[in-house]
């Protein structure tokens, strides 16, 4: 029986020692670009003025195609977890794991109590029929999804959507795949209450900046806008979050995704050629999931060579035989593969 | 018997229309400062981090002598609210009105019964023996007060601490009044526990940034850390705290302090030439409250005018006979004052 993981610990708190080449927090390297940072640097005239997010919220709605009243801003992806969780009244809550353990904190502190529904390693981390109870009225699931690198078909994930179930999407590493064939940002049809989750922190590189969306029926956005504090967004924030909407920083997004992809393919390559390291599934996102025997005293060796890598053992259904590792330029991931295979011994 | 004021009502949306003299919004002009603004460009470059607030809050604590574990940063005092709400379980919590609305609607929405303390004119809105219920277990109450600029003697607000009663202390505007000498920031020996709100958004221009702290017995910050979402205060925002914190921001915020005081008397001065005009009690805060017959009509016709006050009628124990004006440098005062002076006929 492994220990209960520590559902508060993220990647940030592994590359608090300065000096480490961090492969342990999923925002992109060089990042905000110097466009975003100049857009920003803007806003510092006006913050005398209180928070108007009318710009920023239509500005999002047009990138989805969704009526405005369809989207709600808030203060990081982490805000609307907590949101969702005071408003919503699940019977029967179900957090699909391995996934980023915010969303379970947040139900937990609420006072619901969670089910887990626990995909495997064998199955390649996907979405299998009969994973979540037919009776659970609220599904958390990620997609991609932190830690795996799994995407799931839209369709998969569509499937899980019902009458009388909220369907939460967490797809805040979304934009990390070109074209963004499998989100269902867009899609309004469904039947019962189906929220997506986006972020603009990892691409963007505005962990800083706290900012993040929520897209959903109107109803439960003037729900979840009301359980917010008063003006709940900054004003440099809002105004990344309309300039990272527009049709030239979409393109530039698209571009980033193909070069991860590229990036990823690399790190993978490199990691097939170490014995004892497994990928399981198909890691679709900026970070890759892998499993090697003692993974937490390989993390230990890797720190005291200079490089920062993300603990598996706090993710629900895995534990201390696995690490999560960011895609990085190949300059990077071959220093990184290097040590990785000085410290596991090749 | 005059309709429910409408909470939620503040004065940035007094100023939405472009191109009038604001004197709706309690913030001081010209602000923030170039210094600050420079020291809140640097961190754009930072913004890929998550933010990490461990030098912002030793920098509050060490402001107000007290141990870091007593000092919580929010995102804004909006945020403040919103926690102590959702925490505290008060069984008659009491709110001394006219007030910033903001804590009683933030009670309301977490389902917490309010009960009004009501401050009158005739006292000068100043704190009576027995306005507040001895059985209440909730007290809210401003220092200086937001909207009536009356600052209560340190002693008076101690007076309301007692075993088993949460006493909350808004001191947004503290900051506005030379000396401080009325604060109860460092005060730490008084029964029961005592709750004191901060904000940096009104002295230094930072409204648009969304920062404040809270400070209190420690177990209560902890409770009120863990309500939080992760990350709660942006990177930007973090370093305004600690900025601010400096021995050299203080003393410029006091001389701002002391130049607000200047204008307030030539405010008040000009004022009291206008016939129907009064002003109640003694104002203190970058603000003053103003009774005038048909403050409401006043109100518009000063908007024709080019001028924008914040109605008083949203505050409970006012009504459409109040406004509240920001105070400004001579030259605006002067050109409101004549503006004024033209609306009521002088």
């Amino acid at each position: 029986m492994s220990p209960e993981p520590d559902l508060r610990h993220h990647g940030d708190a592994e590359v608090r020692t300065p000096g480490l080449v961090d492969l342990a927090v999923n925002v992109r390297t060089g990042t905000p670009p110097d466009w975003l940072r100049e857009r920003l640097a803007a806003t510092l005239g006006d913050l005398a003025a209180y928070p108007d997010g009318t710009a920023a919220r239509a500005a999002v709605a047009a990138r989805h195609g969704r009526p405005v009243a369809e989207v709600l801003l808030t203060s990081g992806a982490a805000e609307a977890f907590v949101l969702l969780a005071r408003v919503l009244r699940p019977r029967r809550a179900t957090v699909v794991h391995p996934q980023f353990t915010e969303p379970e904190a947040a139900l937990r502190d609420a006072g619901h109590p969670v089910h887990r529904a626990l995909l495997t390693a064998d199955a390649g981390f996907r979405l299998t029929p009969g994973a979540v109870p037919d009776d659970a009225d609220l599904v958390v699931v990620g997609n991609p999804t932190n830690p795996t690198s799994v995407l799931h078909p839209a369709a998969a994930v569509a499937a899980l959507a019902r009458p009388g179930r909220t369907l939460v999407v967490d797809e805040a590493f979304m934009d990390a795949v070109p074209g963004e064939p499998e989100s269902l940002a867009a899609v309004r049809d469904l039947p019962g209450q189906v929220v997506v989750l986006r972020s603009l922190t990892k691409t963007w590189g505005l962990a800083g900046l706290r900012i993040g969306y929520v897209l959903g029926p109107a109803a439960l956005i003037a729900e979840l806008a009301a359980a917010q504090p008063l003006w709940p967004v900054s004003t440099p924030a809002l105004v990344a979050a309309e300039a990272c909407s527009s049709p030239a920083a979409l393109a530039e997004a698209e571009q980033a995704a193909e070069a991860t992809a590229e990036q990823r393919t690399y790190l993978l390559k490199g990691l097939a050629t170490l014995p004892g390291v497994r990928v399981h599934g198909e890691p679709a996102a900026s970070f890759v999931l892998i499993e090697l025997a003692g993974a937490a005293g390989v993390r230990e060796r890797l720190r005291a060579a200079g490089f920062a890598v993300r603990r598996g053992d706090t993710f629900p259904g895995l534990g201390t035989d696995w690490l999560r590792i960011a895609v990085r330029d190949e300059r990077t991931t071959d220093r990184f593969l290097a040590a990785l295979a000085a410290v596991v011994g090749v």
